[in-house]
This record gives structure tokens, sequence and C-alpha cells, in this order.
């Protein structure tokens, strides 16, 4: 049996001494799919760190230019192999190929293109000249390879070697080892062949980009916390990131993670006389919209309770039994959700629909609808919380405003939370009262909208308070704010102005930069 | 026994059941001073987070208008109490009042109001706004107290309740849980007693500013790590910030950590041969200055061996023999920087001068310089990089520039490197050979000058790679980059207009405020 080689300092190669092999499935069929994978030993992996020392040295002398040639070139490729693509993450995800993947891969390349702009234009190293004491700063690059876990449920946007950590980890000048997830490999080895590719047009360091589809969780943890590793961006499961993280922050490593969130959504009783069908049917939507796996997922919904809400929540089930679910990514993924719903079903929910897997073909979960009593959630409060990873929403019936209150204030750190309220104006004494507590527990704050849509923006925050990731200060989407993840802050003290790297010389190295300078932003020279 | 009292909520107060008691010393005749401060017992801690917690609370209704006012109106009463804060930090920490401890004063001052202006100019939220969108995002605060540990170094400058990291953190917005250094409680009560004088001058909510003198080392884990906190600025040794690190990271709260330094000085062949006195001189003057006691101390200094090299040590031996050591801040001090001095020898390194503590009045240790060959220092550079705090050097002599680049190469991270170089550009090619090395490896990098001065400036970098610090993106020194430490991002996604924060909506709330809109920084309104 041949395995699929791994990518290793510009060279495919077979890995060496592998610790076992695997293949992905078809989730629409849950047939096993074509070709078969290595599981990388920790050789592979230290390989690949040497070769990233090396490629850090190099990029030392590689312009912003010429990498923002390679984000560019790179998202080409992806737009000329677009069929491909595409039809094989639909194979591997079950992911529908015409709208989803074909909007995800846009996203992707439309992503890969905004940190080439950023690394041409050079304004995020927010080079900072103090000119009465001579004193000058910059972000650069963080010393080190970026390793980069990527998670399953979006198979292109947030690859481990095409996503957006990708993107800021080139983009601040660092080289990246990719960790594909196996429920794709054969999508992350396509994009990986098609960086090489854009590597070797424009002259790139060789190990810019290297590739390995998976390992053992203990390599996992060596390969976060090793000496030569710069910093770690990881999307996927609590329990996994916690274990990475622990393991990072011995070693005194930087990593981001992006780990659940259950997505509160606040539905005042104002808007549900105005438009209640209408948020239905959005809840509805957001919540099965590829097949619940996002990581903005509305799983979570409070209200008051009231007939309104009792027959928005009968509009709710109405539209999730009328519509078949879609698979799901992968076995385990229906496998943790059956343990999400019967954990809320144990702690005091009332299942409404669904509630199980699918008697059908493909790793199908019915679209489930659990509600529980706003005491009960409040005694449950931890157990209640826990992510129900697919196309399932709880929804939690406050006896009043005071307990709604209470609600909000019992919510763990989420990436997004937000609020429905009426048109008229009705809600907003209550809304005035409850924002404040839900802004601080969440990233993303909004208004009359799900949170599914996770704009490619520079004023996102995909990212929010502990435990929803690592840290509140940093969003892992949003260029050019994602990118300071994987960057070290860099002082020039009295430093020869000859020998000051060109954003910090007096002269504006673009012309258009921004840069500040004795506290004003300017795109002028320095005097 | 009366033990003086602590300040919870707005009160001075006696503390609940302590766990013990100390008193101050006067260094330089290593006297006890008046007065008996508290060892707080975790009731005291946990009485001054749940007031904190309040305190996060009202400050979501205050302006940054009233912050900055309690700023200003603190570094004001701390100017007209000049003398007795000079005086009391003198009698504490043997400090020169005259020239060092003024001068700190008015760093200090400087300081406070520095973040004051910030505060008013509010640029430093990074509002962000994407019109096309419609999200916007700011920093804010990160929702908790931020809990400051000072160091026994700069009793005002970096006091827990007056310093960098005390001004960053209230100019984000948070409440301060302050842990004076048990070296100067004194100091710190008068301090704290202007900050309280400085919140009901201002209106400013009661708990902005707590402070405790001493704990145990269990009750300040418990403390960093606790629910409410929102996270830690710590600046000390590296054996107590690893422990508290290793606290707030399982608990997942942020902690910004200055731990030990050995703050590497290169220094090139060409400039012994154009100023080896003048560089001796410099190196001596920075090494005693504040008895060694500078986070950026110069205790490492790495050149080639040669006649120059050997006139230069025997230079600086000559300089350190000719002047009396000052008193250093305690007495753990002396027996601390006995043990790094032990640990030199013990490791090959050879003693030139000093060594030893003096038989003296005060806590006084000698002047001390010891000399390593490079390839012992190579055999042993874990060890030798080990911090000696104090106004001891150790001079690394590499046989040639090969060695040279093999000794920075075998450096820690640390806050700061400094090249001296020819001004005939005689050490130009070595320079350009051994920079990109050192430039890694430190936060600030200088040229031809010594580490010890530490500008208030927003270019400073006062951090550096780990385990100089926990993390390379961030400034313990600098505004507005310090106060990011303390700020959570926070994007608003479809939200109504009226409903934004001032800083989000439309209009420029100060009219002069710098705000990223739409990838350009501007003063502008929307639109």
């Amino acid at each position: 049996m041949t395995l699929q080689p791994i990518l290793i300092n510009g060279t495919w190669q077979q890995a060496t001494g592998p610790d076992g092999d695997f293949k992905a499935h078809n989730p629409a069929t849950t047939e096993p799919l074509d070709h078969d994978y290595p599981v990388s030993s920790w050789g592979d992996l230290e390989a690949m760190l040497t070769a990233a020392q090396e490629a850090v040295v190099a990029l030392r002398d590689t312009s912003p230019e010429m990498l923002a040639d390679f984000l560019y070139a790179y998202a080409d490729l992806i737009d000329v192999h677009k069929a491909e693509l595409v039809q094989t993450a639909h194979l591997e995800t079950a992911l529908p190929a015409e709208t989803r993947l074909t909007g995800e891969l846009g996203r992707t390349t439309n992503q890969l293109r905004q940190a080439g702009d950023a690394t041409r234009a050079r304004t995020w190293v927010t080079a900072t000249i103090d000119t009465s004491a001579n004193i000058r700063a910059m972000y650069g690059p963080i010393n080190g390879p970026v390793v980069v876990f990527g998670p399953n449920n979006f198979p292109l946007a947030f690859n481990g070697v095409s996503g957006g950590d990708f993107a800021a980890a080139i983009a601040a000048g660092n080289p990246v080892i990719a960790k594909g997830h196996p429920s794709h490999p054969r999508t992350t080895q396509l994009l990986a062949e098609l960086a090489l590719e854009a590597i070797n047009k424009t002259d790139a360091p060789k190990a810019l980009v290297q590739m390995f589809y998976h390992t053992s969780n203990e390599n996992g943890l060596k390969l976060v916390s090793h000496p030569i590793t710069g910093a770690t961006g990881f999307t996927g499961s609590r329990g996994g990131g916690m274990a990475l993280k622990a393991a990072a922050d011995e070693a005194g490593k930087p990593i981001y993670l992006e780990m659940s969130s259950v997505n509160p959504i606040v539905i005042l009783p104002g808007v549900l006389d105005e438009r209640r069908d209408d948020v239905a049917q959005e809840l509805y939507a957001s919540c099965t919209l590829g097949a619940g796996q996002f990581c903005t997922n509305p799983g979570l919904v409070l209200m008051i309770d009231s007939d309104d809400a009792q027959q928005f929540v009968q509009s709710v089930k109405d539209r999730m039994e009328a519509n078949e679910p879609a698979p799901m990514l992968n076995e385990s993924g229906v496998k943790t959700l059956q343990q999400g719903v019967d954990n809320w079903a144990e702690h005091g929910a009332t299942r409404i629909t669904g509630g199980h897997a699918m008697d059908a073909e493909g790793f199908k979960f019915a679209h489930t609808l659990y509600t529980v009593p706003g005491e009960t959630f409040l005694a449950n409060s931890e157990a209640l919380q826990k992510e129900a990873f697919g196309a399932t929403s709880l929804i939690v019936l406050a006896k009043d405003a005071a307990e709604l209150k209470s609600l909000i204030e019992a919510l763990e750190g989420n990436l997004t939370g937000c609020f429905y309220s009426a048109e008229s104006g009705a809600d907003d004494a209550l809304y005035d009262d409850l924002v404040p507590i839900l802004r601080t527990r969440v990233g993303r704050l909004l208004n009359d909208k799900m949170p599914t849509g996770v704009a490619v923006s520079p004023a996102m925050q995909h990212g929010g308070p502990y435990p929803a990731t690592g840290h509140p200060g940093f969003t892992s989407v949003g260029i050019p704010a994602a990118i300071h993840r994987f960057a070290a802050w860099y002082s020039y003290d009295n430093v020869r102005p000859h020998r000051l790297p060109p954003e910090l010389k007096d002269k504006n190295p673009t012309g258009t930069m921004w840069r500040f300078i004795d506290l004003a932003w300017t795109q002028s020279d320095v005097g």
C-alpha cells in the first residue's frame, strides 16, 4: 500500500516510519474514499521544524512584496483549480458544492489576497516613531514557524494550509507548518500542491509552507511546545484545544485557540410580536446551515416564556421537521452530537424535535430542538452550556425579565452574542439593561441578525473571552488584526539611521503606508 | 501592636485575621523602620475582588474623561507630596533621594499623565470601522480587575499602585488591585492614600484602586486565577513570575510578566580601538546604577578577546574598585546576588573583582566583574545566563568572530540587546552578520548606548521573548501600546447606530480621535 506523501521543505516525501495510516470517508454514503494517508511520526515533524528554522532565517531577507506575491499567486492558483477543489472537498465533507463550497473558496482566495494587500501596505506593522527620543518600534515575525491546526468544518477557508490562521501567519512573515484535518486529507493535499507551486513561482523559501495530515496527540503537544516553534493557531474542540494550550503555556509559546461557543441569541418580547415567524425562520436557517457545524452556530436561545414564545418554539420545530438534515462531516461528529444532546436531556431539557441520529444513508443527525425552563438552566448552567455541535438548539424559557438577566449573567465566554429586539423601540429599556452583561461575555455583539456569517472584515472579532478562546484581545478572522497574533513587538533605540528597517526610516517606504509618528497617524515622511 | 490598614473599596481598614505581620528595613543601616504591616489573608483579597466586580460595572458608565481626570488628579497629588514621598522611598530603599528618586517621581507622574492623555485622546482603542459590512470594533476593558504586583526596585514608577502597569490598567478602564512590595510598604501606603484622594476628588468608583502590602504565595496564585480577575501584571523574579503564570494560564486568565533579563551588550572590535575607555565608563555607570537593580542592567557583555579587550576589562575593573557600592534594596537581594555570582564561579567564570557581600553598614555587595572564555560559556550557556541581579557583569571573551556569533545564537530571550560598533564603519560587516540573530532574541535593540534608560515612549518595547516575559508581542512601558495588555477586542455587527459606543458612531466623538475607517487612519467622521 502506498501512502500519500507529505510536504517537507519544498518536496513531497513519504512519511518516515508512520505511526499508522487512515482513509477519509464520504459523509453522504459513509463509504471510504480512495487513497491512504500516513499518521506522521515525530521524525516527520522534526524534519519540518528544522527546515522551518532555515526558512525563518531566509525570510529575514524576504521583502513584504515577495510575500504578497506569494499570497496572490496562491490565491490565483486556487481560482484556477476551483472545480477540482470544490469537487474534492464535496466528496470529503458532503457540504453542498455549488452554494457552500464555491462560496467558501471565494472567501479563501479573498482572505489570502487581503493578507497580501496588508503585507504590501505594511500598515499592520504599526510602525511607531518617537522623534524626540529617537526610539522606533514595529511588529515583526515571531521568530519561529507557526503551527496551524485546521478544523473539520471549513475545509478551505480555515484549512491549516490555506485558511485565516495560515494567511495571517504568512503575512506576519512566518513559515507555516500545517496540520490538515483527517476528514479532508485530499483537499488539503491539493491545496498544499498549489501552495508549493506558488512558492516556486515567487522564489519564496521552500519551507514557507509544510504540511502533514495527522499525528498522535502526544506529537501535537510536542510540536506546539518545541523550542523552534514560534506560535500556534488552533481551531477545534475544547478538549483538544485545552490540552495544546497547557503544553504551549508551559513552554512559554503563544497559542491562539478558537474552541467551543454556543453563541447565545436573546430574543426580546417585542420582536416576537412584530415578526415572530421571520425570526423563527432566521434561527432555523442559521442553526441548520452546514449541518450546524459552524463555530458561530446559534446553539442557545434565551427568551421570556409567553404564548408568543411557545408559538415561536412551534414555528422553529415545524421548520426543522419540514426539512431533511444534511450529512455531517464525519462519524465522530454524529457521536459527539448525540452525547451533547443526551447531556441536555440529562440536565432537565425537554425534547421538542429530533435528538437522535438518522437511520439513513450518510452521517446524519435529525434537526434537534430542546427547551428548558430558566430555573433549570440556572441550576445546571455549566452542563447546559456545553456545546452540542450540529443542527441543534436549546431554547431557555425565562419566567420573567429578571430571570432572563440572570441567564445572561450565567453565560460563559462566547464568540458571539445577539439581540433581536422590536423595531418599535418596545424592547429598548430591556435591551439597555441587558446589553452590558452580554457585551462582556462575547467577542462579537449582533443586533437583529444571526451570527453564522463571519465576514473577513478589519472590524471582525472572531474570538472572545475564555473559554471560547484563550485570550479576549485577539481575533482569528479579520485583517490586519488577526496578523498581530503571530508577531512580536520590536523596538529600536538609537539605532543608526541606515541600519533601521525600511518601515522605520525617516522616509515612508511605500509613500502610502500609515505610521504612528509622535502620536499621530500619517502617511508622511518624518520631519 | 496596631498594624497599618489596607485599602478596600475606598476605605482604610484593618486586615481581617492577618496571616502575620512584617516591618520594612532601612537598607543603608539594616535597621527596621517604624510601622508594622499585615500579611493579608484570603479574606482581604476576596473582599477586594467583590468590590472590584462592582467597580467593573460602575466603570461601564464612566466616561474616558473622568478616568483621565482621575489620572491627572493623582499625578498632581503626587507632585504636591513629592518631598514626603521621596523621603519615605529613600528611607525604605536607600536609593539616592535627590537624583534617582526625584527623577523617578517625575517619571511616575509623567506616565500617569500620558495615560490620562491617551484615555482622553481615545486613539488607543483602535476604533475600526468597516462601512460596507457595517461591522465596527474597538478595544475595551478586560472585564475584571487587573491585579498588579509591583517589584522592589522602582518604588514609585513601577509600584503596583502608581506605576506603568497601574496606569495602563486604569487607562483601559479597569479597576486595579495592587500588591505593594514588602520592601517599601510605607511608600506604597502614601501613594494609595493619594490615589484614594484622587478617586474622591473625581467621583471615580471607590474600588478603582485597592491595595494590600503582602500575602502568601498561595493566595497570590489564587488571586491571579480567580474567576473575577480580569488580568495580571507582574514585575519581579523568574521564580515568582513562573508560578503565577502557571496558575493564571490554567485558569485562562491573561498575565503579563516582566521577569529576568541579562541584557547582552555586544562590543565589536573597532569601537574598542576608537573609544575603549568611554565604553568602559558607560558600562561601569550603567552596571552600577541603582546598585545594579535595573531590569535592564547590562549583566552580560560579549566581545572578541584581544589586548584591547583585556584592557577594557581592566578599565571596567578599575572603575568598579575606585567607587564604593551603594546599598541594595534588601537583605534577600544580597543573598540572591551571592548565589548568582557563585553560580558563575561554579560554571567556569573567573573573578576579576568583587564577588562578595561587603562587611560594611547596610545591605552592600561589592561591585563585581567576572570573565569567562567563549568556549566555557557555550558549554554552560543556560547556567551562565542566569541573572545575577546587582552591580555585576559577566564578560564573555570569544576567541574569534565565529565564536562571538555562536554566543549570540546561544542567548535566551531578553528585554534588551545592544551593539557598540566603530563610528568609522570598521565593524559594519560584522554588525550586519550578527544583528539579525540578536534582533530576534531581544525586545529592544540599541546602538552605542547602554540599556538602563527605559523611556516612557510610544515606541518603547519593555518586553521581549520568553523567558524575559511571557509574550513577545506586548510591552509594559510605553503608552498607548502598554494599555492593550489589559483590553479585550469587541466587535459590533449590525448594531443599531444609536446603540453603538461613542467611539464607533459615525461622528468622531472628540473631533481629533484617530480611527481606522475602511483601512485608512483618519480623524474625520464616517461618510
